[in-house]
């Protein structure tokens, strides 16, 4: 955690100085903004967090309830979610509070006596060693909260607008503000009142039934399926050895999915309420929570549980459906997307594979710092397109795996021929709901893989996976990735060739290259900003980090910037083993000894592998995803 | 993090329900409290975050300044420290914005140009690998605010009285309340207000010129050497490359002792001011700044710093002083104390070995559970004289270590024989600096070494060593330790014989003794109190996780607790090697295979060390620790 690099700071460091719109954001709703964020759940806060990394920005969050969340909803929370929580500041906070899931455990009739149900298998959970991160359990109104924090927190001050909802919205072809929006006031002095706001860009977080996808004409693709599951979050005492560890239990009397959950006594299940009448119209979701213990009970046998508090319970058919586009661009259109869908709003499925909330995340991670960067005059609009082009077959992924995995689970014990196959299917597939196994394909935003055989470790369009290396300024062992908080920069790591520090090498010309008025720094960092305000640039060397001397490295690592021109000391690294570690990044990625630029995006995602001596390639990735400032300049003057 | 105990908690955790006086706290000082805090120093704060686990008890901490400390004083923070907010539940939150000692290095002349230092060795901190918690730097404005943020969310609902200072105190024979104590509002409305209050016990946290301890008559023992020293947080640029690392440098031109702080780009240094003429009278304290800057730019030459922002400077002159005693009893009466000391206010050295804020919080731990023992009726008054008996040798050996430490780092160049002595030194006392060396002795609460050879790596009167274990529960590795939080509770950790869980054994016998009405529970516990309320009693079998099922431990290890008797599965461990850990508990510390119970104070002291047979004995300790309930419910009736 860098601070006091602006002046000693004495307080809390997590609570960054106060910058553009932050400095006096209007408490109330205005009548003109630039993103409406429509709806608060995990897509629309991590939107909020990361926007308020924009302070020049103007970006609202309205929410329908009165004030943050309470109760239910989501709670599954994927490695790759940890490591977006590393990126905005809370991840450790979240752990220390979390249930965290070492093993998953699968239970099945006793062939002796199908009646009881038997242990059947103990697996590792799916997240082990997969990455740093680990695999959580933790309410989503949590998740909100800390996002909450973090978007109050950065410089633009970002707090929801709670009691306000969405009601319809009109696109204009013209005018500074192009969207017309109508919303209503729900709760506080003005409840009741219906206003008409402006905003340039809205992004519908407003769940399954978003009033934002009707209103741009998106369909919801997809159907419910005739099988309906209970949920219930659940305080009992239990004869049940497995309340606290996570299992999939199939027995003659139905299936459940048991969660256990923070805190060391709560544990939600999801209960199989099986096959639904087509003519049912919905009648399952009236079934009382003493059906849903009742049946809860019959599967268990010959353990039961005594509830002693439903903290939450709901009933749902599980549908799987997927939007048709993720903005209000239709094919053919010229125009750049003015609205955009995120979360439920334009992929739902059901909550057994603990996927939702984890998605719905990276929606609004890569959406937000595309909104910043085009607000903010770094790229251009065309850039808003990659979202839907990225997005939109990740949800198609997720739906496809949790149709298979809802199969699986549904499935009586009869169909069952092998009572390892769920387990296998479990771990077999760990990349995928560990969140890491989407990929990005080639745009202004993913270079062309010609060169990925110099990082083999690091595929393009993948997240940034990160490794454990020395800082050289304190020969502190630290997560490189680590350093690559959610603040909307792009990292540019150049791995070096052999010379050590101090000597000519194509590192030295690299980054005299990339120090120079020609390279991108220089082009595409706005007039009057630090020199890492748009790329922070670091250095890996292949040495020990006691052969370095972290003063011998060129300038470009050791740059002096903020109010007080300091040196930044945390732009330096070494790969060599220390007495603190053994890791070496070069061996762990398949790094070319020759040296490789690696160029990742601001939510994590690798975007361009280079040799240090593809100058010209580097310029021109950049020239393709970023304004040229020095030419916006020119035409401003 | 246990929670949702009493039911569905929907916020922050970490935020326990209030009870007792903090239901209704008085916001301002009452005229009568059970406890007063005079200082809200380390010491003082850690005092009402323990005192907050007590709500039955009125503890007060009055501060003369009018907020919260922004500036300055004590950073380092050995890994005692850490594990001491791990148990109050910060830890991981302080770690992630501390700074991490990974190196020490040292400079010295360069021995072929003697006016140049140049570095003469590197040395991994001597806190690597001496336990679980990492040596940091942190300002301890931070701790301190971390410390009042336990103490404002534990029941007892704890805040500061700022804006008042202590102006003495008398004793009284009798009374409720014999401690009268004249205090002073400095600030808000009553300000200039001088007043009468009284309390039970008085605690002098107030500093190196304590008034406390001037009231109570005690004396500061030792003297002010004649060496004086700079210090200064300061933000520069530098092409010193050690900058961000720990260093002890020795030149031609005096000594520093350079301390990197936290947030990347803040150092401390403390600047050797030289020798000080005895008819001195203090006005070395007046050195100006500049003057500070240009000793330490003499010192690192051929390397320079150019200042960019002082965040806070002092000069001090070192002393090495002890008090006579740290309560109001003096030798051969027959009361108990009243008045206690702790901190600055009984132990004043240098800065320089990063000493002085972990001892001082040291004290509060050693005396904040047995204020809370005594005033709920858990302990005969008598305990309170432990706190004078287990702490002042504490700080003896601190003030041994301080000298003998000072006295090298002030040595000039020609006086080294061995430049690597400083290194040799500072390794070779790593666990007295680290936090890890105090041991109690022989005392109603550490029993005597008789069954030491049970389990030598938990030796009576240290600190409890935490290993890895697997929570059997969930099959989650955790710190067995660290489950051990500052509630003010005891451990009994009965670590099993060889037979499995379900099988009769030496375990399941002294599970059945310890749960009848002659056991140490029964007898302990109030009334009407949970049965974990006094002891915290788990079981760690030998056997890997996966061998035991967690239902089939004695119900001694799964007790139903809280007002929906909701049963706690986290007493129950495995020892044996899981996929997650190959952390062996009894192979670590040498436990027996016959079983062994190892008791463990509130604060986190090995207490007794017995074989499971010998309940009687166990049985005598805690009868001369605790009170009998049951005596005092006749007593009462």
């Amino acid at each position: 955690m860098q601070f006091h690099h602006h002046g000693y700071v004495s307080g809390e460091p997590r609570v960054q100085d106060a910058a553009g719109i932050g400095l006096d954001r209007p408490a109330g709703l205005p009548d003109e903004m630039d993103v409406l964020i429509v709806g608060s759940g995990p897509a629309g806060m991590l939107l909020a967090a990361q926007l308020s990394q924009f302070p020049d920005v103007s970006a609202r969050i309205i929410e329908r309830r009165e004030g943050r969340l309470v109760l239910g909803q989501a709670d599954g929370i994927q490695p790759r979610s940890v490591e977006t929580f590393q990126a905005f500041g809370f991840a450790e906070r979240i752990v220390a509070e979390a249930y965290n899931i070492a093993y998953m455990n699968f239970w099945g009739p006793d062939p002796e006596n199908p009646a009881n149900i038997v242990r059947t298998a103990r697996t590792e959970d799916y997240a082990f060693k997969i990455s740093e991160f680990p695999h959580l359990i933790v309410n989503q109104a949590r998740v909100l909260d800390y996002f909450a924090e973090a978007a109050a927190h950065g410089p633009g001050r970002i707090v929801p607008d709670y009691g306000i909802e969405f009601v319809g919205l009109t696109l204009h072809d013209q005018g500074a503000y192009p969207v017309e929006v109508r919303v209503r006031h729900t709760a506080g002095e003005r409840a009741g009142e219906e206003r008409t706001i402006r905003a340039k860009y809205v992004v519908g977080c407003d769940g399954a039934r978003s009033g934002v996808r009707e209103a741009i004409g998106r369909k919801h693709v997809g159907g419910i399926s005739a099988h309906a599951w209970g949920v219930m979050d659940v305080l009992v005492n239990t004869d049940f050895p497995d309340w606290r560890t996570k299992c999939a239990i199939t027995s003659q009397a139905g299936a459940i999915l048991h969660i256990p959950r923070e805190g060391g006594y709560l544990s939600r299940m999801y209960i199989d309420l099986g096959a639904v009448a087509e003519d049912d119209d919905h009648r399952v979701r009236q079934t009382p929570i003493e059906e849903i213990i009742r049946r809860a009970n019959a599967i268990l046998h010959p353990y039961s549980i005594d509830v002693k508090q439903v903290a939450w319970h709901s009933v749902y058919e599980v549908g799987h459906r997927v939007t048709d586009k993720f903005d209000d661009v239709d094919p053919g259109e010229a125009h750049d997307p003015r609205v955009f869908l995120t979360g439920d709003a334009c992929h739902t499925h059901s909550a057994k594979a603990g996927q939702g909330m984890n998605v719905s995340m990276q929606d609004g991670f890569n959406l937000g710092w595309k909104l910043g960067h085009v607000l903010t005059g770094l790229s251009d609009p065309a850039l808003l397109a990659t979202y839907s082009a990225e997005r939109q077959p990740v949800a198609q992924q997720l739906i496809d795996f949790d149709k298979e995995w809802s199969a699986l689970m549904a499935r009586k014990p009869e169909e069952i021929t092998d009572p390892q196959d769920l387990a296998t299917y479990y771990l077999a597939t760990a990349e995928f709901p560990s969140g890491f196994m989407t990929q990005y394909g080639r745009s202004a935003v993913v270079a062309d893989a010609a060169h990925q055989a110099l990082a083999e470790g690091f595929p393009l369009g993948k997240r940034f996976k990160s490794v454990e290396v020395v800082r050289v300024c304190d020969g502190n062992v630290v997560h490189l990735g680590h350093h690559a908080k959610a603040d909307g920069r792009w990292r540019v790591y150049a791995f070096a060739d052999a010379a050590p520090a101090g000597e000519q090498s194509a590192l030295t010309s690299w980054a005299e290259w990339m120090a120079s008025d020609d390279a991108p720094i220089a082009r595409h960092t706005p007039a009057g900003a630090d020199i890492d305000a748009v790329f922070d640039v670091k250095a890996i060397y292949q040495q020990p980090y006691d052969a370095i001397e972290v003063t011998q490295a060129p300038n470009l690592f050791l740059p002096k910037t903020g109010p007080l021109g300091l040196t930044d000391w945390e732009k330096v690294y070494a790969a060599g083993p220390s007495a603190w570690s053994t890791a070496d990044i070069f061996a762990e990625r398949g790094l070319s000894r020759d040296g490789v630029v690696v160029v990742v995006r601001p939510d994590q995602y690798v975007a361009a592998v280079l040799p240090l001596t593809a100058t010209d390639e580097l310029a021109d990735f950049f020239a393709g995803a970023l304004r040229d400032q020095r030419a916006a300049m020119a035409d401003a003057s």
